[in-house]
């Protein structure tokens, strides 16, 4: 039976025997191969569904490792600003361990599904009157001025669990891809990934390093207008972001693999979202499908070669945002009679469409 | 790489060189030991949970059988009535196999996360004005006099995808458990795990049979009132069915591993729901918590003996029901102004209650 993610990779992560034992069973998320999307875009395309997490995103990697770090310490209780995915896993693995979770979120920006994550795991829920820039201020200070954890993405461990997707991506393919595609919001995950695929190269596990290409929604390119949004705005709230915890370290990440930092529109964002739910049967977040939507970017100007490998982050489950879901799809179902020639009627005119 | 469920099983599944190779990663689900509860209800507690399935709930594994079978047999098009589980997964699974899906669910009764996920697959979602079970008779009615295919659970090979998930808990214990806790609806899933556990013992997998037991919400409770329920009412959306398709081979099951079949009440069933959460770090949908509200109930009366190994069957994903999570939880989030010191006071008020 499988022991979580830290177990299976304790060598490349900063445990010792003190650490307690920790696992939701997160990570060991499947690479799908997008058979329709690789014919159609003519490349090797796969996608890593991390929406398959516990609390349904990637960021259960680093939040097992946060907390098992905080609990090792003492703390007693962890705090963290976030749009939601970050809050839903903190209180998760937080629970589990038996701490206090205090979660702190910009109000009136935050997905309904995530914000029932953070609450039904027993967070203690606090919305302050600002963005999420200025939440993370906010509980920034107070971790430094007491002995509440910080668990947000600045907390080292996290970058260091999160870099275990790199890991699977590799064991899954036996190799490095050529290209990796990302979300880019705080620009901790792409950050992540660079190391993990270092670390692994180091530890001889694989010989070569993919290209990394980071996309930022365009409400809120902070990284690649190259200054701080003040209002971002996004249909993919998960990276919904005006300025970037890990921003210098993303812009390595794509300088020292000659990858790039772009962005797309929400309209490329919604278009992509379609595409994995309806030509692979993968929903996810709106936030995830900016790494398709780059992808497919990329390919229409030509700064993609015919028949590369491609591995797409997903980064997020659809769950966690149904009414972006409701809203991107025009046809609403239609309401009929409840009688069997009524359904067979509009079926064939559905088919004939 | 896994190679998904039917590859895994094959030898139990009724598959053939010509059945096409279909996966979205699903089965595989972790047996999450009940850390808290155990110590609480004396007991070896597991929780089988279903909801890290590629849709977020257990369907999946009976779903990607039925849809190969169907292309296997030339259909070009799938139909289901749905409460919103298996509609989800039949949409995702045409999808991925490139077939047209339709889908039949009764008017105004379906949770917004569970409609968006058919929606956004690409299924054609009609509307009726009536209940589950008169959708049901319509798609019955139309995949008898056409070639469209039914994908409800009364298409024999659900039951049989289904099964797969008494083979993993088998595998993870290393032996089948004292006792497995299991919601029913529609009653497909504890028919499905009885069978399960059954073939395993058949092939020698295992020696000994779990006692099944399963438990339907009070408000839509047809096989414990020994009548069909016409008006079927309670917050566990995924069963509330009143005419269980398969309720003779539930009885069976119950019957014959020396079990029963119980109720439990919708207050039962949201405790046992924030029990999940808030002490395990799982966050399941409400028709999932009815297993481990139902074992409650038997530690209650005495009926389930002291240190027993009990598998909690969790249908599904807490994500597919957003709102009954905001309304299981009393506390809305108290809005801040944006400033450290407001923030701390709440913090330490937290802390004191």
């Amino acid at each position: 039976m499988d022991l979580g993610l830290i177990k299976r990779y304790q060598s490349f992560l900063p445990v010792s025997e003190k650490t307690p034992f920790l696992t939701l069973y997160e990570g060991n998320t499947p690479l799908i191969k997008a058979k329709q999307l690789s014919q159609e875009l003519k490349l090797d395309l796969y996608l890593k569904a991390e929406g398959f997490n516990p609390t349904g995103s990637f960021k259960d990697r680093g939040m097992v490792m946060a907390i098992v770090k905080a609990a090792e310490a003492g703390s007693q209780a962890v705090i963290c600003a976030s749009t939601g995915n970050t809050s839903a896993s903190a209180a998760a693995y937080a629970a589990r361990m038996g701490l206090r979770c205090i979660v702190v979120i910009p109000d009136g920006y935050v997905a309904l599904g995530k914000l029932s994550q953070a609450v039904v795991y027993g967070a203690e829920v606090l919305s302050v009157q600002g963005n999420f820039d200025q939440a993370l201020d906010i509980v920034r200070e107070i971790a430094d001025t007491s002995s509440v954890t910080l668990v947000n993405s600045v907390n080292p461990y996290r970058i260091e669990g999160q870099k275990t997707a790199a890991f699977e991506v590799c064991d899954q393919l036996g190799k490095a891809p050529d290209f990796l595609a990302i979300p880019v919001g705080n620009a901790g995950n792409i950050t992540a990934y660079w190391k993990g695929f270092k670390d692994y190269r180091t530890a001889g596990h694989i010989e070569t390093l993919p290209r990394m290409c980071g996309f930022e929604a365009e409400g809120a390119a902070a990284i690649v207008q190259g200054e701080r949004v003040e209002q971002p705005e996004t249909v993919a709230t998960a990276i919904r972001i005006g300025n970037p915890a890990s921003w210098e370290t993303a812009e390595k990440a794509a300088k020292e693999s000659n990858g790039l930092i772009d962005s797309v529109t929400d309209e490329e964002i919604l278009d992509a979202y379609r595409d994995l739910a309806q030509k692979e049967g993968v929903f996810a977040e709106p936030a995830s499908a900016a790494s398709l939507a780059g992808v497919k970017k990329l390919r229409r100007m030509g700064k993609l070669p015919e028949g590369v490998q491609v591995v797409c982050v997903l980064t997020g489950n659809g769950l966690k945002d149904p009414s972006t879901a409701m809203d991107a799809v025009p046809v609403k179902p239609r309401v009929l009679p409840c009688e069997r020639e009524a359904v067979m009627e509009a079926m064939t005119r559905g088919g004939r469409r």
